[in-house]
This record gives structure tokens, C-alpha cells and sequence, in this order.
């Protein structure tokens, strides 16, 4: 394990679970973000705030081998209202912040991106990373574009890199609030009693992925040496909306509204993609199946929701 | 031919030809640029001068039905020196640009793309449009990058574009100062006996296309109603940088010195286009070979050159 480690945007969903797994591991863990979603988890560790394009983050990646970048501004849903200003918060300030990594001698970029947007609308399901990238959205190019200045970063300036590209995690510390989660908001609903909305028929398909086999990736891809550097993450499995309502119902044992809303133009139809490559190259394989994965999640969420403050 | 047309970045070298062609053909065509080039060849034209981000923009495009996008502030060599700022200058801009033309009501953009730097080093020779696009500049990212949200402001927002990845241009009206093309560096070489710069060891192979083929493309681009948005636009054949030294000494009649540089990162080894697809969809065709176009290049140059102030 590389004893230098800075997580950018720490502070989030994976941010939160990663820390927690790195820091009995890691000599030096720094932990920064712009906020904490869960301040009572960060005691003992090393935290420090700030904006990615800002001067903090100087003075957070100095000294340390690898930076893992898992800062984002946007959501699928949210990109595409605003494209440019999605650009310029995610595409620009990761190229700033890549500039710093160079200058202060950072070895490897681990980048979290997406498999759920950027291959787009495609054929071949589960889908491999040879596959076309053409994604739907401005949060799939924004992934994208940064995964393309990786490769000419380490090509014309020796900044290595893995790039994981994460289906739909899901699991403890990501809630409904965000609007991050297909998971979370139908936990959230079954908790709260409160009409969930469906976007399309609920017959979207998606690859959910458990938060702890996220970040076992995310470990595997610290010390990899391979020729691959772009890796998929994903059960290979794939959910519909519905499916998740029902097996939510089963474990709550409650029943849900739903108000069926029109399809987004965001959504693919299915997104469920091939990591065998990760099995090959960074033997990870998908521990928690989805069915484990969710009654976890709704222990979690029951246990947090039960906290008089909304905290853990 | 639509009837309202805007060039964007009209002032160089591309839009200066494109201009002169669409100039009797259309009933409102409106150039726009930082700057002319060539400022004797716009009168009777309508020029407006304008940054693509900023404000005159709109007026230009107002009531257009397609938009002509060829500016661009970097070249291949200079947009790896600032990365964050070449995104800034040309993905941004772009993607403000674009929110311009939704809210102008275009039915267009035609973008010229780099067919020279969007697949990077790749097997397939010559390069087919669906070859995997894997560039190691950052100007071959940007391009990418421009060309993956133009499919999501057409999926999103209803806005159609044509991509044109075009090879090495070349031809009148590009000049050396730019430092955009190699056939210009070696003519103004030859025409004033300076030592020419070879980057590496001079068998760098690029594929060549005259300029007027180049305009030809977009022309036919305007009006094209296929499924196919992407096309390859190149001659086929590649020349070293040796060869194209050769074919200028001997239409020339002179020697070049010649001073031979450490190859640069920024160069992939060989770069030709197959350009099928815009055959079979556009019936566009290369019209003017290499030893054709290099003799009208020549002597358009030497006439250019011979002007007391250097312009025509």
C-alpha cells in the first residue's frame, strides 16, 4: 500500500466509505473536500476543506504518491441543465488540478468515472471497455473528455493513472438528497412512506454495484502495474426500476407509491457492463450481491434515519 | 444552398477560401473572427468581428440556419504548453456557443474537426471513422471532446451538426507565421532560403489535402441528410516530411537546409484518413492530388510574397 495518499472529494458517498477502509492502512491518509455529508465519521482523520481549483488542494497532494480523484460538482441529471458550467467545474478544474499533480511529482491519478454514461446508447450488453464511447449526456463527455486528458497527461508529461469506470454504486452514506441514487430515493421512500417518482415505465436497467466492492476496486487499482488502465466496474448484472421497488418492499415489507413521470432524455435504456477486465487485471471480483448489498443499505439507512439529528 | 450561413473563425485560413466560395452562392453569409488574415479579400463581404464567447456571436448567427464553426485559438503544438486554457478557450466557448445556437433556433453547426490528432497512434491505416479515438494531444482532446457534446446538444436539445475530422490541410491563403502547416514552413523555407525545423527525423507522415477539396467537403456537409454525422475528410495517401522537402526543392529548382530537432511528443508517427464514408454519403471525392495542389500552393505563394506588405 503506497503510504502517501490524498482523496479528493472525500467528503461524498465513495469519499466517506474509502476514507474509513484507508485509514487504519495508509501512514498518511489526507481527506479533502468541500464539505462533509457525514461529519461525525471524520474523527481521527485527516481532513482538509476546500474547492479542487483552489489553493488548498496545493498543499493537500504535496508529498504524496498517489492522488485518487473522486470530485464532482454534477449529476447525470443535473449536467446537461447547465453544459458548460458542468465543463468548466469538472473538465477545467481536474485539468488545473492535474496540473498541480505534475508539479508536485504525484506518481498516479486514480479517476473515478462513469459506466453508466459514458459508452451511451450501445449494443453489446454487458458492455466491455473496447466498447464505442458515445455517451447521451454532458456528465458521460465531461467523464469521457477527462478520461482523454489522462492519457495525453501521461503521454506528454509521465502522470500515470487508473481510470475506474464505476456502474451505479450504492450502499451506506449515499442518501436520497443529492438525488444521486436509484437505490437511496427508493430506500428513502419506503422509510419515509412517501410517493417515489419514476422517471419512464421503471423498466430503465442498471448495474448496481455495492459501495464496499467499489472501493476494493479503488484499493486494487493503487498498486497496479499493467498495460490497462481503464478498468470496469460493475456486477455485471443487471436491475430495472421496478425490480428495485419490489425487492425494497419485500425487505421493508411496506408497498409503494409510485408516480410514473416521463423518461428522461438522460437515461439509457440499459447499462450493465463487462468487468471481466478487472477480474483478469486487478483480481476484483463483485463480493455482495445486490440482494445483501441492499438489505445492508436499509439497515444503514434505518439506523441513520433514526438519529434524532440525521446524523451518524 | 441554405440561405443564411455563418462561418465562425472565418478570418483564417479555412474560412478565408470557405468565404470566397460560399461568397456568390449565398444569400446571406456572414463572416466572423477575431481577425482577417488576409484583410483585402473581405471587401464586399459581410465581416463582423467577434470573439465566439462573447456578445457579437449572437447577432451573427441570429435568423441563421447553419453555423460554420472553424475557430480555434491553438494549434497541435501549442495547446499542450497551457492545457487547462486550451479547453477554456476552445471546449467552453464552444459549448457557450452551442447554447447560443439552440437559443438562435440553428438547424446546424458543420464543426470542423482533426482527423490528424483525434485517433492518435492507431493500427488501422488508413483510418476509418470508427476507429477507436484515442488522441495524445490535448488539441486532439478538444476536438473529441467538441465532438461528443455536439451529440448530446443534438440528442438533448434538438440542434443537428456535421463533424468533419479533416487531414493537413493546405493550400493558399495559410501561412507559416501560424506555425499551422508544414507544406507553408517548407515553401517559405524554399522562397527565403531560411533553414527549415524538422521535428525527429523527418518521416513523420501526414495525409495532405488541398484546400479546396477541404471547402468542397463543407460545402457538401450543409445539405446532408444521411444518418452518418462523422467524416473523415483526407486524400488517402500519405507523404514524410522528407517527401514534401523533395517535392518543393523540385518545383522550386532550390536546396532547403534542412536542421533536424528531437521529435516531439505531440507528433504521432503516421496519420492517413480513409475517407469512404464521405464518398458514399456526401460524394465528395479528393479533387486536386498532392503535386497538383503543392504547385498552386507555391504560386500562390510566391505571388503573396512578392506583395511589398506582404498582403494581396
Amino acid at each position: 500500500m503506497n503510504s502517501k495518499i490524498a482523496i479528493l472529494g472525500a467528503g461524498g458517498f465513495i469519499g466517506t466509505n474509502l476514507a474509513q477502509r484507508l485509514a487504519g492502512e495508509v501512514a498518511d491518509l489526507r481527506c479533502f473536500g468541500r464539505r462533509q455529508d457525514f461529519p461525525s465519521m471524520w474523527q481521527g482523520l485527516n481532513w482538509i476543506s476546500g474547492e479542487v481549483s483552489g489553493g488548498e488542494v496545493v498543499r493537500t497532494i504535496s508529498g504524496c504518491d498517489t492522488v485518487i480523484h473522486l470530485a464532482s460538482t454534477s449529476t447525470p441529471a443535473t449536467a446537461d441543465r447547465r453544459i458548460a458550467d458542468d465543463a468548466e467545474f469538472n473538465v477545467i478544474d481536474t485539468l488545473k488540478l492535474l496540473d498541480q499533480c505534475v508539479e508536485a511529482g504525484v506518481s498516479r491519478v486514480v479517476f473515478i468515472s462513469s459506466g453508466g454514461t459514458v459508452y451511451g446508447i450501445c449494443d453489446r450488453i454487458p458492455t466491455p471497455e473496447n466498447t464505442p464511447t458515445n455517451p447521451i449526456t454532458a456528465y458521460g463527455v465531461a467523464k469521457l473528455a477527462i478520461e482523454k486528458y489522462l492519457a495525453v497527461y501521461r503521454h506528454q508529461r509521465g502522470l500515470d493513472y487508473r481510470i475506474l469506470r464505476v456502474a451505479n454504486p450504492f450502499g451506506p452514506f449515499q442518501t436520497s438528497r443529492k438525488g444521486q441514487g436509484v437505490v437511496a430515493a427508493v430506500i428513502a421512500s419506503a422509510l419515509h412512506d412517501t410517493t417515489l417518482q419514476v422517471w419512464g415505465d421503471g423498466r430503465v436497467v442498471r448495474d448496481y454495484v455495492y459501495v464496499s466492492d467499489v472501493v476494493a476496486a479503488i484499493v486494487k487499482s493503487l498498486d497496479h502495474t499493467g498495460d490497462s488502465r481503464i478498468f470496469n466496474i460493475g456486477s455485471g448484472k443487471g436491475h430495472d426500476v421496478l425490480q428495485v421497488v419490489h425487492a425494497v418492499e419485500a425487505l421493508s415489507n411496506k408497498k409503494l407509491r409510485l408516480d410514473f413521470r416521463s423518461a428522461r432524455p438522460v437515461d439509457v435504456p440499459t447499462s450493465i457492463l463487462d468487468a471481466g477486465l478487472a477480474a483478469r487485471e486487478l483480481d476484483w471480483h463483485c463480493a455482495v450481491d445486490f440482494e445483501a448489498g441492499l438489505a445492508n443499505t436499509l439497515e444503514w439507512m434505518r439506523a441513520f434515519e433514526a438519529r434524532p439529528s440525521g446524523q451518524l
